[in-house]
């Protein structure tokens, strides 16, 4: 017997019959002899809708209301999922996160999970009944609804896994597990079956989507087995698992991308102590996050180029607030381009094994492919390239990297 | 300065659009100084689509379970409603009825209302920030979510209003007040300036649906004046007051109506003492209402007919509830129509007051319009006529009793 929580994402809570096959899902788990938790997300465009109502009447958002309303999603899910398991014949019930209670702090529309106190809900598990809990919710200092920001359902389940002291968390979702790349881009692409929690981290920081990079970080930190599986297929998924426990290790793994990028070059800039300080510091305060920064050797010791990425979405920002700078800093001009994406090639391997920066450099080279920035972990390298290279560059490195299937 | 209980149904809050609406109406109460609390219902249409998902994924109506899906749908609105409000520079929160706590029995789905903490949402309403309650919702005795049924946001309107003792309960929907007959068959049907807590609780009980009837009943019980108007436009509604507030005591102040009736009769029944007891109380055991009765006088001492009318939605299980008694009463058949309908004149005059019943009979009469049943109270008279000729009736009676606008 094994204590199990259960995580399903709106694809997978789409409608009814969606609801009534995770039922079977979680029947099946239950027919093994487990102990029990399901986290569901909201149904898939639900949270948008309701995101989309709220920025309809006010523009105010990330408060205490906005909550309110996008935190319903789950509570719908939640009912619905436990009326199909009871319908199943069943014994199970549905937690809100101020009925468990998840705490959380105060920062509403991206809160962070303080505690959870599962004393209640394990006594109901240890007893046979299913806890079907609200994902993505959590109460404040103040009782009020608190969300935890896109993906958070993940978060959710990583964190009641570690409470419930779980011997699993399975995150069950639209694909068979974390793949060597893109699937729906690279037909070569492969299912892996191991992965390091520092892996999935660079992955899921770097663009894959397939899980919330601070569930991966708790689950690291827990050091709590989570696996990546679909619910549509009955197939093993991926385990994400401490580096130790992987028999082989890839020197790379995956290849993740980013298409929401984008670049920004501030030529002939002042080159002396402050500048970058004040640059940074302005964008920060406006709660733009800078990615990629490289600044090149000054040519004359006065001026130099500076250069770095942005997502693509705050990039009319980001230059407004360069524009407001433009007479403290006396730079020459502005040069921005959205039209660029990120690969980052992922491996603990790499630790041990030198030449993986020159077979990425290599590659690119022999397909013609320009880098425009590079920038690296000890177990990382993501270069910036033209966005219409981003097919071209993928196939080439999952082949480089001999991660294509054999078929 | 008043303390005012404002309640918007679901038409008044169906898009984004009518809650800025809503927030303009609840602007200008709390510009007049007045202490505001605000109850809202679900956007039209959503309970509908809840309910219609909890039946789709489980045949377990009216439990836990489905009352945590139902009563999302007042969540959502309760957050918008808030955020609109604080788009107009006003002090506004959302309360769910967990939050303040509204108690209620553990009857799910079609809760009662048992207490109201209003002390703490109190502090803050006489701190000048408007509450926003979801309406329909409340906790049970095991700290779930419970819902009160159909029509119950404004029995929470009014049991809000009596624990706050506010000075008048203000029920905002999408037609201008109470009216002497549905206007939407009768062209010359007029808005009525006041009415009896008693009158109006026999419209509603008899197809009026402006107001819920538990939230009339709670209103004279605490003798709190309710408002019906409308969120659209800005005009004075109906008064809902103690009898002896009223100046003028009509002998007929309203006249309504209901569709859904369907008449069952039992031909040859055995005339002896507990007969009717078995069939009513197997149709009780059933859940269903029966509501006129009518036993004919027995034509030799043995056999006797009785005649019923039920919801029509219960009539197909009403006829196997009673095939099943067949053997044990010994009926000789049963007859059933749904093409019925009743049609209920109300008047608090009526008990002062002889002739009305004459003129009800002797107007369909000249109609030749058949009555089918007849039932009274002290202040209504209601009978059972076929459908096609309800509106006939409805505006023979309107003029009969002088109710028709000059206009």
């Amino acid at each position: 017997m094994a204590r199990i929580v259960m995580k399903f994402g709106g694809t997978s809570v789409s409608n009814t019959d969606r609801i009534k096959n995770v039922a079977r899902l979680v029947k099946a788990e239950v027919d093994l002899g487990n102990e029990v938790a399901v986290v569901v997300s909201a149904m898939s465009g639900t949270t948008d809708q309701l995101a989309a109502w709220s920025n309809a009447v006010a523009q105010l958002q990330r408060s205490e209301e906005y909550d309110i309303v996008v935190s319903s999603g789950e509570q719908i899910t939640v009912g619905l999922l436990a009326l199909a398991l009871q319908n199943l014949g069943l014994k199970a019930r549905s937690w809100l996160a101020w009925q468990i209670p998840i705490y959380t702090d105060c920062v509403h529309g991206n809160a962070r999970i303080i505690s959870i106190d599962s004393s209640i809900i394990l006594k109901e598990i240890v007893q046979g009944q299913i806890a079907v809990v609200a994902g993505f919710q959590g109460i404040g200092p103040n009782k009020r609804i608190t969300t935890l920001g896109r993906g958070g359902s993940d978060t959710s389940a990583v964190a009641l896994a570690a409470s419930l002291q779980a011997d699993r968390c399975d995150i069950y979702t639209d694909v068979e597990g974390v793949y060597t790349t893109d699937p729906h881009l690279i037909a070569k692409a492969r299912k892996i079956d191991f992965i390091a929690y520092e892996e999935m981290l660079e992955l899921a920081s770097h663009g894959a989507k397939v899980l919330h990079s601070r569930a991966v970080i708790m689950a690291a930190l827990y050091a709590l087995p989570v696996q990546v599986l679909s619910s549509l297929d009955k197939k093993p998924g991926t385990l994400i698992v401490k580096e130790g426990g992987l028999v082989e290790k890839q020197v790379v793994t995956s290849i993740a991308y980013s298409t929401n990028e984008a670049k920004v070059t501030l030529i002939g800039l002042t080159d002396c102590p402050g500048v970058a300080a004040a640059i940074f510091e302005s964008l920060a305060k406006a709660a733009i996050n800078v990615d990629m920064i490289v600044q090149n050797v000054s040519q004359n010791g006065d001026f130099t180029d500076l250069t770095f990425t942005v997502n693509s979405s705050n990039l009319n920002l980001a230059c407004k607030m360069l524009n407001v700078l433009k007479k403290d800093l006396g730079y020459v001009d502005i040069i921005s381009n959205a039209m660029v994406c990120k690969i980052s090639v992922v491996g603990v391997g790499m630790r041990s094994q030198p030449g993986v920066a020159k077979i990425m450099f290599h590659t690119l080279a022999k397909c013609g492919i320009n880098i425009q920035l590079i920038t690296t972990s000890e177990i990382r390298i993501s270069v910036l390239i033209s966005s219409k290279y981003l097919d071209l560059a993928l196939q080439a490195l999952h082949t480089a990297y001999g991660l294509d299937t054999d078929g």
